[in-house]
């Protein structure tokens, strides 16, 4: 899972964080704290945290994922970030 | 083909994702997987995936693709990769 | 606090830029010059200072942050920077 | 001439994308296959090719360019490129 | 003054080209032949060039400053350039 997509809404000073999607890692999910959630009317799941997206960015920082590219699409915005490990 | 786009709409946790044009190298496509399609009232062929982005951004890493930028238009997402090898 | 984000509204050549949110370093925001305050409204509070964000990225990079990245999102335009260090 | 800015409107699969403007060098232009026109009610030219961007981004890289940001602006999706050669 | 961020509006082809604000480099805004301008109903200055954009990325890569990021944020496109430059 080399590559991570988080995204907030509106206000980037508070969460929630969207910080995954129904493929993403359990592992990885668990040490960021984030909650499986299925809002109405979507069907695909999603996972969040109440972080504001500057702590998420500092946490996934420690375990080795950099920031690629940021951007911003309606009142979304996202962050690309990328592990450069590869396991065997 | 050292740069590919790939691209979703409104919801990133989420496919299809478009991948490729019709003059998109056809072995990269299967290996994607991606099914050629002609949306209703375009003049022009597209490639998709039902996998979302990150997926796509996972699969095209281990081909030696990186991402260069992503942006925001409209209520699309793009993402430009490139792969750095030279065929002779 | 690897990663800070900035961000200012509708015109960049002009101030107030906000610095950071609730969470952030309080040494970094008293090296800012920011002042911490809370929106009408809003639940959450935010540190601005009334330079505009080129004088701010200047300042940021006199102690060690790059930017990765700068995006627009509605009328706001958001800077992503880091700093490469790591304390022990 | 070290940077170049490309862009295209509304989707990406499919051209024409503009190349140049009325100061972009010729020998790029005609390299690129590009028309100088003018639009209607336009005071400036503008040089276009039928390729979609991403086939007008892998010439480019043939002769050294490389992708360092793109963009989305209204309808128009941008890509500036660079070309770390200096002539003499 | 390590990072400079200019812009335009609407079209990218075509200038004028704002490529700074008050508290801007004066030698560098003569290096670039930029007028202070102070638009009617704004309380800060700006200065600006008629030359396109591409053609002021050209001038400031000539005295080494580098593309960082690029973006748009409602008719405006920004560039951000950074020197690597440190006086001592």
């Amino acid at each position: 899972m080399p590559y991570v997509l988080i995204s907030t809404q509106i206000r980037l000073e508070t969460g929630p964080t969207i910080v995954g999607d129904e493929h993403s890692d359990r592992e990885l999910m668990n040490y960021l704290g984030a909650e499986k959630t299925n809002i109405l009317g979507n069907n695909f799941s999603e996972y969040r945290v109440n972080d504001p997206p500057r702590v998420v960015l500092d946490k996934l920082e420690t375990i080795g994922y950099n920031v690629i590219s940021m951007t911003g699409v309606g009142q979304t915005l996202v962050w690309c970030l990328h592990r450069a490990l590869r396991k065997p």
